[in-house]
């Protein structure tokens, strides 16, 4: 029997309904925070994603060479085709841009709980909102926009517990300059502390001559963590920064999230705030969102335009949800149609073809069952009525609308059925 | 600079917001006919098409080894993955199951108009609807509910011109036999027919000692066309059965189709009843949408049901509406909210989040723009008012509600902004 292919999955009906659910909740706050939807490849030239992330990344791609001989990569995620895209079509549109997407990632790991080689991904990205005013064109407005729409999306799960917390990467960047890491090593040392390896990170940076002192500093600067006081230990611009970014979050009604300067994000190509969410009942592997501002169009061969951007690990918050004990129950059909006798089963495929042309969902026997065994299919497609067609009641035009949860049974006018199924919605 | 790989596309906003508005009518029909969604992995092990399609099939699959040396293929269809999720995960649930999917497939062939590497397909199967009534399983009503769900699809993309050809994959076969082409090298000569490609199929059935007039029978058979009334010409239980399966397309309304006994569908796994529809927009390129009646389950490990299924390419039909003419107007955003100073930037945000907790798409200013070109730029993402925070209006809690179609401005208060905006839709 053949199987899907290892770290992928099936969705059957029940999931995938629920999942759809989920998706287009997430499409709706996203349209109400103005985001357009876009949606690219998804296969990638290998080459986009080394770039966005380095050569290391190549280990963890889903990546083949095809017939003609190309490198080429199932996307791994989709911030760098977004903005290969940007680069491609989209550079002379008016800025800021805020565009989202939704779809299928891929990468080639060892397959464990939560962690598929086909997993799904939301994403978010504001691209070009120049700034004379801060530092490496951050506006405090676009980060909380960003911070505010990753809220709005947890809340559409309707998840209990969860965390935002927010950082600033040029906090922990300057401090670990001034303290002798060379700049060409610093992604080395940031990688360590992004995942709090502290025992790897303390003689990577004593290699590099830090002192005992100043490592002890770094680590304490990783783990401050707190409410927006604590704000006041971070010296000068950033501060100020994340003070503003915090107001906005405010006025925007979020609940104020944690500061906590110990996230790092791994990669090279963040320029200021960055943020993760995580859901405590996922355990261990529990960051549910990522994101925070940055530059890659330049290295696509665009201009360098200041973005903001985050991504939603679909698999991974829906399971946070069920882990809470959050249920969904499948919506089934409106109706269901059958015909008592054989002789009305051209009028039972007239009848449902009315109801589906009303917008009713309504499924008709095909198989051509009797009437208790059809009654038992509809229940198992969770049918909320039966239609069921007879001769007597057909001669005066009507049929008999049986309520699938009571077993209540009324005779109804054909022509009334829609109202009276739709009524009870 | 990096472009998308070859043959496939990027969407941007206007035209993904058209593609999602179109494949959200086709879900819509799905579920009115009570069918559920289901989603299966975008690459499968390549076996799984070999199987259904044969060793040919190769040849355009975009295939290759993964890294633990499988071969690996992304989909070229959907029908034998859904079909293998059915053997693997759903063969004890009631029949029939009617499941529809939406979603990327790939092949690996030349790029040309309106043909890509990377391309869009609606499906949908009825699996298992078993009758001992006729021969192969086959129900008319069950080919029947395909052949309506696949035109009121076609309606759904508000098609002005299509046909829809029914055909029957027996006649052609009975009649090949009869005529003594063999039964392991019948797939090739209906290959030639299915392509109509008569200068091909004629020495090929003389080599298999085919009588001159036995192939211009054949020709003919290929070549009969019209209403109903052309299923006098066909012999016994197959013209019957088609003859039922039209009653009950006429009794739910479906516009009655052609029969066409030239329909063949090219593969081995249709068992009876195959239909075709075309958009003559589209010139030489025109199927828009192609199934039948099948079974496939067997060849993958699970018991023999009959199905009957069908496939509707998004890409093409889309091109095809646009091509009679047909024009979306993107929808737009609801407000975008701008400050007149400074100081009145935290208020802007505040009252973004109160519209977009109302469920309006409200944008907000996170460039520092001016009035001037904070207005331009919500002309240039269609918002249909400005919600125009001034420090005046604000101390009586008010801001300006500006309809950006017609310049009209008017001063309403906060509270009843929602209700105005809503109101003008």
């Amino acid at each position: 029997m053949i199987q899907c292919p290892r770290g992928t999955r099936d969705f059957l009906p029940d999931e995938m309904e629920k999942r759809r659910f989920y998706e287009n909740r997430l499409r709706h706050v996203a349209l109400t925070f103005g985001f357009r939807e876009v949606e690219t490849p998804i296969f990638e030239d290998a080459e986009l994603f080394i770039l966005r992330s380095g050569p290391n990344v190549l280990k963890e791609l889903y990546a083949f060479k095809d017939k003609g001989d190309r490198d080429i990569a199932l996307r791994p995620e989709m911030t760098a085709p977004a903005v290969r895209m940007f680069v491609n079509g989209m550079s002379n549109d008016p800025k800021p841009i805020k565009i989202f997407y939704f779809g299928q990632c891929f990468r080639y790991e060892r397959p464990q709980s939560g962690r598929y080689r086909e997993f799904f991904q939301f994403g978010a990205e504001i691209i070009g909102s120049a700034n004379p005013e801060y530092k490496n064109g951050a506006r405090p407005e676009t980060d909380a926009e960003a911070i505010a729409m990753a809220a709005s999306m947890i809340k559409a799960f309707g998840l209990k517990e969860y965390r935002i917390r927010i950082g600033h990467i040029g906090v922990l960047r300057q401090r670990i300059a001034d303290a002798g890491v060379p700049a060409d090593r610093a992604a080395e040392v940031l990688q360590k502390l992004d995942k709090k390896l502290y025992e790897e990170a303390r003689p990577l940076m004593e290699e590099m001559g830090v002192s005992a002192a100043e490592i002890d500093g770094i680590f304490d600067l990783t783990e401050t963590v707190g409410g927006p006081e604590v704000l006041d230990k971070v010296p000068g611009e950033v501060g100020d920064y994340l003070r503003k970014v915090v107001s906005f979050l405010e006025a925007m009604g979020v609940e104020t999230p944690e500061i906590d300067l110990g996230v790092v994000r791994g990669l090279d190509y963040y320029t200021g705030m960055v943020f993760e969410a995580e859901a405590p009942a996922l355990g261990a592997e529990k960051q549910i969102c990522g994101g925070g501002s940055y530059t890659l169009s330049e290295l696509f061969g665009g201009e360098k335009v200041f973005s903001t951007g985050f991504a939603v690990g679909f698999d991974r918050i829906l399971l946070a949800a069920e882990k809470e004990g959050q249920e969904y129950v499948p919506r089934g059909i409106d109706a269901y149609v059958l015909s008592v006798t054989d002789d009305m089963r051209l009028k039972a495929a007239e009848i449902a073809a009315m109801l589906r042309r009303e917008g009713i969902s309504a499924d008709v026997d095909i198989a051509g069952r009797k009437m208790a065994k059809a009654l038992k299919y509809a229940s198992a497609v969770r049918a909320r009525y039966a239609v069921i067609v007879g001769a007597k009641e057909m001669e005066a035009g009507a049929a008999t609308l049986r309520d699938m949860g009571s077993g209540e049974q009324k005779t109804v006018e054909v022509g009334d059925l829609p109202r009276e199924i739709r009524q009870a919605q």
